[in-house]
């Protein structure tokens, strides 16, 4: 039985304490939130204690394991007091928004050899993860072109906004992990982007639509395209082109039930509208997958160096949106 | 070049004027329909002589082959004069709503080994003809179950249905067929019906909905959904289940266009909405087929049994829809 | 909180083991198996109790449900002496093979006017249900014809299949109870069969392989089509025809992947491949309305009445297959 | 009814004495090619006289159009002369692979007020268009981010491909061209490249594997991802996303066949495999709108201008892969 303290009781905090309660060898120990009453509600529904400040789990001995799922801010404080105290981690995404800030962080830590699951969970869709094995086993030949698709719903609050590093940081972070689940490194990088949905992000210097365009190390190309709103629903497709062939993932729906009438045929109804509906087993899966890592003390993946890795391409594609140029990269 | 002489100018008989029209080595001389500026209209757009009698195509002996469309009680008349004359037909279904009359229209011409090819449309469906040809190679190992789906768009007139022999010797005729196609010789039949369409049909004394279920030779099962009224379109559908997979057949559209929005997903648009649309190609491979076998000297298939077999399926349904028992069928 | 006691830990009892335990407002309190070993299991891994008798669990005053998932002999027994202790019950289908068994057991607990579900677990799910509460909707007008299409993968074995009560009692009685959801009293049955699949199944006197005609109260048709074996998956899926417009449930893939390559395009995975997968859903559902019903004093349904139904059903689809005749079904 | 002379008789210049053949107001009077055996077999084919030099036709006052389906050398010489002989044109893509060129040829028939239709033939297909009519009839709101996604089936040949302009050029001007069909005028233009395919191509300084990013005028984002190969057939997409909802195109198959079996479910056959198969109806809507607007005296679209637009996109996709920058362009 792995024993959890989890930090950060909001929308993704519920999700982890979810994961843990249906999971057969995990346990919720601890809950952490400044909110109190939040904490609070999480650790009586869950069974776990409600802790007065993060060290209740960080000291606890009885605790394999934290779930950083506070503010992004937080992050690296947390990440390196539980790496130190010995506990393995899953760290949500990003680990910061300051790419040099989590290069000290690394120097810090890297020594104790850690255990850190950052929360990349599109890995562990069984969609996406299908179309990487089957590319491994040779289903399309060699991997040459990449089509990442990413919409939101409706875009977040002003205040999410305005403290989330911008699109390429806070969104696109997922596909550029994405990207690199599948193509390897990445060496360069284009980006664009434009104002099309709503006027207060443009005000806070950020955009709402995106193109990216990345080029993996062995060549393959990969585009990327994002908005902030989508109102037939939570877009989330990926094409992955290759010289035998192409595996596609769809958007995914509740039910199977198409309708035709007189002014339409074949009509699906909505898409599961969010990541709470789409990618719940994949963060089932993800959850699993660090506890089966720490069972057979193996290190569980993406890691770290990954969610280095997609902040540092975050960065370049600010850097190419600024100056138009795409940028190159060198190897990490 | 095949010389053709065309009896019937309406619906169907443009149909088949255009076929001739298009096709590479076939020629329309002469048109006839008792309605003359039917035929003028027609003669005219395709270059073809107005006949004033049937008799101006019959005994025209450079017309190698004459297609009847005219009004069911003249084909088996038609039909025969036109083999005594030593012409190929293509003679549209029914042959004749009396299968007295169709069997005693078989002893006239037989010994004349008459080149005669019956208007069942649909097995030339590049779809369902692929289906034909794909269970003949074996892609679905034995045939076990066939589901056969078809549905008009709307009612035909009262008028129209008053003549029509009812629902299945007029439009049930073609699943007939296809089931035939498919199955080979059928043993067994049971029909049902209802009224859920239109009054008028019912004051006919007709049906405007059924189910019928028949058992192939083989042991195969089938069954057959119609109606007279579908909203979304004319609704063409076929599944072959079989020991080792299925094959199926969708309906179609006329573009690959689909729309999602806040109340749907994927909705594709209407279908091909109506024979004249979703069976051209069918029907120009009719005709294609006809010439290549009187230009290889060959039978056409399906003939004038095959004609006859279907509307003994018909009479069968009929009298297993009155009865409430299924219907055991002699071989032919 | 509920307290189940849980009759039979084979594969289905299992399910409901499971249900409960995901399930907020329920508690597994006792298990019991004829085969102790499978009721230790079962018990262990869910927290509960083994029952060395169904006394254990009858006579438990603090159990407010208990679950038939015995052999279908035991049913009848079973509920009546739950029923008798007060408890509600959730009976797997069939609640007997034997419709006079059926009829004497409710007189026997009709007056205690017991709160029996009876485990038709399709009216559960997702798909099927949205159907039809869209019908209830209007949209598609009135219900003219209902297809529905259940194929399992493989035969179950010899000996599970000559306890079965054949075809009918065993496979279709739920697509029975699935037609009756959508027609409500079916007045008409025909049913035919045929033996392709397995020679064992013949040697048993039963048949693989049926179409079966229902005539809705109302004037609705519907065909039913079974295989015990589908090569490519359990087959599930329904379409409901009206006058407006048409809702249909497609099969269901675990992932939403897609292959084109060389030799076929868009090309899916397997499906969700038998009713522990497909079905799961709504299992679940099915738990959550009897503790919803049992909490808001209200009768679940399907319920006694239904279970009665669908047998009756099946009986007529028996007849009718050996007299090759509709059956009347007078009102129940 | 318009008299056609029809200058080259390759592949594409048969498409069009296809379209003349089939279009009831049209009439094939001459065809030339420099081979002449290609001349007189499509001339006898068709019924049209062959010319031993292009003055044949365009001399000939009887003649109305010309259709320049010959080398891309050769297009600005031949539309000027016909565009000087008061013949209307279809020229088909590119107009030259030297903006300069196209900008003199232009400088020389303004005054003439030349009727010239481009041939860019997707315009005319009845998916994309129904896509454009879509959304200027505001199915999906304002267009925001559009999807493009083009594959050949195979690469040409090495001396097709020597001689081609490149792969902007040749073959994304057909895609830079739809998307100024949808976004109207581009201002930014976006590419990059690679060599994935094969060597040859390579060697000749090109590249085989494209993606291309594009800004409106308006603000929208358009990519579009090439390759000179795609081994399940040819790749023709498109999507139309807006705030309002999104429109997209798939591929199209000859039937609408799809097969189940154990190693896969719903996989449809091939893909209309290459321009004549996918877009015959669209080379056939292309004739038809010259024609039409021959007849009513109205410029045909897209004129010469796009023709010019188109080209121009392909030099800045160029150099934007030369240079890893984006490209502006001012109004044309």
């Amino acid at each position: 039985m792995i024993r959890f303290g989890l930090f950060g009781c909001g929308r993704i905090g519920r999700v982890h304490a979810d994961s843990i309660d249906v999971h057969p060898r995990a346990e919720l120990a601890w809950v952490y939130d400044p909110i109190e009453s939040a904490a609070d509600e999480v650790g009586k529904r869950y069974g776990a204690a409600t802790a007065s400040t993060v060290n209740d789990a960080i000291d606890d001995t009885r605790v394999d394991a934290v779930i950083i799922a506070s503010a992004t801010a937080t992050h690296v404080d947390l990440l390196t007091r539980a790496v130190r105290a010995g506990k393995a981690v899953l760290c949500e995404k990003p680990i910061d928004l300051d790419l040099a800030r989590v290069d000290r962080c690394w120097v810090e830590i890297a020594a104790l050899n850690p255990t850190v699951l950052v929360g990349f969970n599109r890995r562990f869709d069984p969609s996406f993860r299908e179309v990487h094995e089957r590319i491994a086993a040779g289903d399309i030949g060699r991997l040459e072109q990449l089509t990442i698709v990413s919409r939101d719903p409706a875009p977040a609050s002003r205040d999410y906004l305005a403290a989330s590093g911008g699109l390429f940081r806070d969104m696109t972070i997922h596909d550029f992990d994405l990207a690199r689940f599948y193509l390897g490194e990445v060496v360069e990088v284009y980006a664009t982007g434009a104002n099309l949905v709503a006027d207060y992000i443009a005000e806070l210097g950020d955009i709402d639509s995106a193109v990216v365009v990345l080029r993996g190390a062995d060549g393959a190309l990969c585009h990327i395209t994002n908005s902030r709103r989508s109102v037939f629903g939570y877009d989330q497709r990926l094409e992955a082109f290759g010289s035998a062939g192409m595996l596609s993932v769809g958007n995914q729906h509740p039910t199977s039930v198409r309708l035709s009438n007189t002014t339409q045929t074949e009509a699906a109804g909505e898409y599961l509208n969010f990541f709470l509906d789409r990618y719940t087993p994949a963060y089932r899966a993800e959850l699993d997958h660090l506890i089966t890592a720490m069972e057979q003390s193996d290190q569980p993946s993406p890691g770290f160096a990954d969610g280095r890795e997609a902040l540092a391409l975050a960065d370049a594609a600010l850097e190419s949106l600024q100056t138009g140029r795409s940028v190159q990269l060198g190897s990490p």
